[in-house]
This record gives C-alpha cells, sequence and structure tokens, in this order.
C-alpha cells in the first residue's frame, strides 16, 4: 500500500458566530472572526488516498480523475464563496478550520476511483492546519 | 543607501463590482470575483524602506517603530474587514491587488519614521502580486 | 476525533559539545557545530493537538489559549537564548533537533487545555525536523 | 522513539509509456507524460528514519552519515539522469511518483546505521507527492 | 504606473552541449548536465507587466487575457517537452536558465494586451533564477 | 545584459549591542536582541550577478565559480559562527541584517569572474531582509 497526496486551492470568506450568543459574547469568544462582514483566507486542500500500484500505469489513482473529483466536489462549491451563506453544510456549524475539513472528508468519501481516502489536510493560514482521517 | 524590507499579513474578504453595469456585465468582465457575497485571500504585504544606516544602532529603521506603523495604519484597518464594506478607499473602486498596494502606500507615505518608503508589494495569492513605487 | 496544528517560531544560539571528550573528540563528532561561541538558528516548531470539537464554536481547542499555552511554556523560555547557557534541560543534555523537540513535549505535555498534545514537529532548518509523539 | 526526517534534491527526466499500447493508448492513458522525448522535475526527498536518541551525542543518526548514505544511494544515482533509459528499476515500470518512493525505500532500507527508515516521502511537484511505509 | 506579477509553472528537459567540443571538453564545462538523455526540472516563470489601472475594473491587464497569452506563447509551447530537442530556439543555443528567460521574453514582449512587458524572471530551481528586462 | 541570482545559506549568532549605552539603554534599544549570550538565524543570501550570456556556454557566469567564490568569501567565514566574535567586520559594528548585507558586498564585489556584482538580498526571518546595491 502506498499513500498519494494532492494538493488543490480555494478562495472564500467566513465569519465565526453562534445564533444564542450576544453580539458581545461572540465577539468575546471568536475576537475579530465574529464581524459579520465576513474575512477571507487563501485555503490549501491536500487531499492524501491509499491503495495498491496498479501494474501496467505504475498509478495508484488516475490523477486526471482525482482532480475532477477533488474540482467538482469541493472546489466548484467552495471556491470563490462566502462558506457561511453559500455552503450548505455552514449554515448551522462555524466553518472552522477544523469544521471544513471534516465537511470536505465527507464530500470525498467514498468517490476516488479505485482508492480509500486517507487523510484531508487544510490549511487556512501558513501556520494553521487541521487533519482528519475519518471515524475510527 | 540601503532598502530594508518588513512582510506583514492579513485575511480579508472582497469582490469586484462595477454599479454601472448589469449582473451579467458584471459576471462577464469579473467572472467568479463578481459574487457580492464576497470572497477572500491571505494578503501577503512586503514593504520596502530606504535610508542610510544609523552608525550607532546599526539599523535603517527601529522595526519597533516600523511594525507599530504598519499595524496602525494598514493591518488595524484591513485585517478579518471586508474591503469594499469597511475600508473607505475601496468604497468607489474595486479593491484588486493593485488597487489595494497603491492604497496602502498612500497610508503609509511619509509615516516611516527616519527612512522613506520605496515600494509595497502586495501577494493576493502565491502567484499573483503588485508592486507600487508612488508616483514617479 | 480531529488534530489541530498551529506553528509558531523562535531564534536560538547553540552549539555541541561532550565535556568527556578532547576538542579534537568534539570536532570529530559534531564538526563546525562544537565551536563554542555557538551558532544559531530559525527554528520552526508545529504542535500538533487531538479532541473532539465543540460543536458551539466548531473548535477542538481555543486558539488564544493554544497560542498562550506556547508563548508562556516555549517561546518565552527559548527565543533570543543561548539554549546551552539558558535553558536548564539543555545544562546536560546538547540541544540537538532531536532533544529540544522532547523537550518542547515535556513542556506541552497536559498543558493544554480540553485537547491532548499529538505530536511536536521541530525543523531546524528547512530540511532537517524531528518529530516526537511523547512515549508509547 | 523519535522521528528525524532529512531532505535531499535531485533533476532528473522521465516519461510515461506501456509497450504493449499503441501511441494513442499511451497518449490517452498518460497524456503530455507519454511524450518520449521525456521531460523533467526537480524531485525532493523527505527521508524520515526512526530511532532511540543517542545520550552522549544527542543524535538518532549521525547526520552526516545519513548525507552519505542518500548520497550513495538515491543522489548519486537518480540526479541529472533519464529515469527510464539510465535507472536500472525503470526499465520495465514506469518512474511514476509511487514507484520512485517505494524504488528508494527499497535503495535505502537496511543501510541507515543505528536507525530503522520510517518512510519516504517523494515530492514530483509542490503539489503532488507519495508516501511510502514499507511492507506492513 | 504599477506592475503586475502572474506566476506560471513548467516542467522539461534539457541538456547542455557544444557540438564543436569533445565529449570530454563538454564534461568539464557542463559537469552532469552534458548528460545527452537529458536531466529536467520544475521551472517557475514570474511575468512582470507595467501599465496605468483602468479605472473600472481597477486592473493593469485583464488577468484571464494574461493566462491567455502565457499559456499560449509559452506553457504550452515548453511544458512536458524537451527544451533541446523540440523547442526551436534551443536548437542552436544552450537552454540554460539565462538563455530561458531571454527566449521567453521574446515570445510574449508586445502580446499582453494594454500593458507593457517588464520582466521575466525564470526559477530553474528553488536557488537560482535569472531576470531580464529586455534590451536597454 | 542579464542578471543570475544564486541563493546560499549560513547559520550564525549575533547580538546587538554599543558599548557606550548601560546595560539599560542597551536593553531598552534592542530589546530581547541585547541578551550578550547570542541568540541566532538561518541566514539566507542572494546574490545577483548582472553581465553579458557568452554565447557558447549560455552562461552569465560559470555557476561553479561563482559557488566557489561565495562559499570561500562568505560561506566559510560566517557559517556556524559568532559573527560578533569571530568575524571582523562585527568587532564594532552591530551585525544587523543591513550591515550583515554590507559586508557580504565588500567581500563579494570585484571578485565575481567575469561578471558583476548586482545586488546582495540578505534574509534574517522568513519576513526580513536587506537589499544592497553598492554606492550609487
Amino acid at each position: 500500500m502506498i499513500l498519494l497526496t494532492r494538493k488543490a486551492e480555494f478562495s472564500a470568506s467566513h465569519y465565526y458566530w453562534n445564533d444564542a450568543w450576544s453580539e458581545e459574547e461572540n465577539r468575546r469568544a471568536f475576537g475579530k472572526c465574529a464581524n459579520r462582514n465576513g474575512h477571507g483566507h487563501n485555503y490549501t486542500l491536500e487531499v492524501t488516498v491509499a491503495g495498491e500500484i496498479d501494474p501496467v500505469s505504475g498509478f495508484v489513482v488516475d490523477l486526471k480523475d482525482l482532480k475532477t473529483v477533488l474540482e467538482r466536489e469541493v472546489v466548484s462549491v467552495y471556491d470563490h464563496r462566502h462558506l457561511n451563506l453559500e455552503v450548505p453544510e455552514f449554515k448551522s456549524a462555524n466553518p472552522t478550520t477544523e469544521n471544513i475539513a471534516i465537511a470536505i472528508w465527507k464530500r470525498l468519501d467514498g468517490k476516488i476511483p479505485g482508492a480509500k481516502l486517507h487523510r484531508v489536510r487544510l490549511y487556512e493560514l501558513p501556520d494553521l492546519f487541521a487533519d482528519y482521517y475519518g471515524e475510527a
């Protein structure tokens, strides 16, 4: 078994907010991220798949197929979007680095032809990232 | 004379839009950037100052002072903001990489203690940046 | 369970030396690193914590709290210091990449509010780093 | 136990081809990579070793020894070479990122003095890499 | 006037050779680069254009147009190619970093709609690059 | 004319201090950098040379020669050294980013075979660097 990782990027807006809290409580918990006009990031996504190498091609996964899946399932839905306002999974959950990583896992799991999703890593900033390996 | 460059970062939302155009014309000109919910970036700013080295300290500019100016004049105004909605200079001009670089020049010019502003470089993405050297 | 990683940086001096050896033996074992005037590095630290996501905030760990712990336990002790001369754990052990990673683990373990320390990665150079996961 | 990772780099040419297929079938499967004049990459290799720290030196592995092994077993064989034409293991298998990672594992396994090979990571591009941990 | 820079990437093979010299003279002058099987690199290209900002769009140059020109004039010709064997300008001149930068200038000069080509920077490796500003 | 840039790296210790000032005055001016045990950095040096391309080789400068000069004049003198204690030019001047850049210029100027030194860029941190172009 071997692992193959492909990066992709998307730029999106988000904010953090809890409707059950007052403006002041939101500010205390989320600081500048509670600004409801939103702010944004260049997100970098690393998708790792696991599988056996096809002896003819030498590939674990066809890179064109992998790119097509990432584009269709994630990039076309998240890129140049306001995550809170336009992406269904963040209507009720804050689009934190952690929650976005899990949401991407759910979007990709079972959709990689011939390989198994192993890890989703999402960078919100060059010095902050989340890793999700699915349910144990 | 020597040049010294300091980087800073801010995360912000923006969109591109021309009120004189229809939705369709805006889409044609600005593509995904015309989404008025906004999207965002991690902007990286490089500010270059020029000056003579103080023979006692060995500095062109006191780095604490430079950091204070960058924080006060730029980062505190742009970071975690929606540039179109919250920053005055982008009420009437699109916050493109080029226009943000010029706006940062105007905010910083003449405010660096003991040195001259030489260049503002602004990265919107790792592979897209603008350089502004002021009026010739 | 999900993993969250935060980077931090510190700049420090060090050298490698074994008191039981002659100058020549130290030179042979440690090369240029045996220079007792010291030399230095920009160290990059990646701290990974593991935990469950708080359903209200969407966070594994409050990033302000994590930053406070890293600053108090590691950065304030190591940054702009000579590791051999000023940091107790390196009075008797060489401050190699490996030993510093373990020392940082010991400083952080049990101190992250609401999450478990999972991994300490320490870069001494962009092309040399150590990973420590604690005692098995 | 602790892990230590060292990076190395080599520049090489390659192409993807299956002799049992027609030119057209190769083009369909491998796209631009089927150009038999070859194209090339700056490959970045990360070799991770696992072991116990020597209490005297503070090292898992002597970095000079590790560098010597990487140079002799991998870099001197792959660097500035055409992988299909000049490296035996790619006479019959495509030099994909996955296959090169496994070939490097086989070249290094059992040759690191005093430590165990833990992982080979190979970047073909900054946004594409393979990880191999050996046979389970 | 303001400068805007866009990066692009291509992967290609090359070698260095002078037909007027013996094998041994070529080896002495070009070292490992004289291997006529070729070796390769991930080249990173930075194209800088200069111009006035369009007050309506806020752009110096339409980024879609710029991308189209870079793709048509450079990337489609160089990417996944053997530069010596497949690109006309390197039939008689070595594809060194310097010569490739000048060749890219000649391919792009006068073709950027509404802006002036200012600089071509070409990285052959992360630590080696050439800059060309055209004829004085 | 074309410019060619080569990077090199060295790791060194330094501190900032003015003998004419008290401990307290030094602390006030230089902060943590006034710690006389020293601290250190991974410095990254970019040396840019200017010249005409040799039509036979395609080079502005022979890269082996350039590397030899950088190694002999700079890296062998600065790497794994304490700049204040072991490098003559910093006995009396603080080894600030600015002063080191100028010192490297003086060490290299006139010593590049067949090309002219154009710029010395020195990074002390990834987000702080100085550029020196010599005396106007």
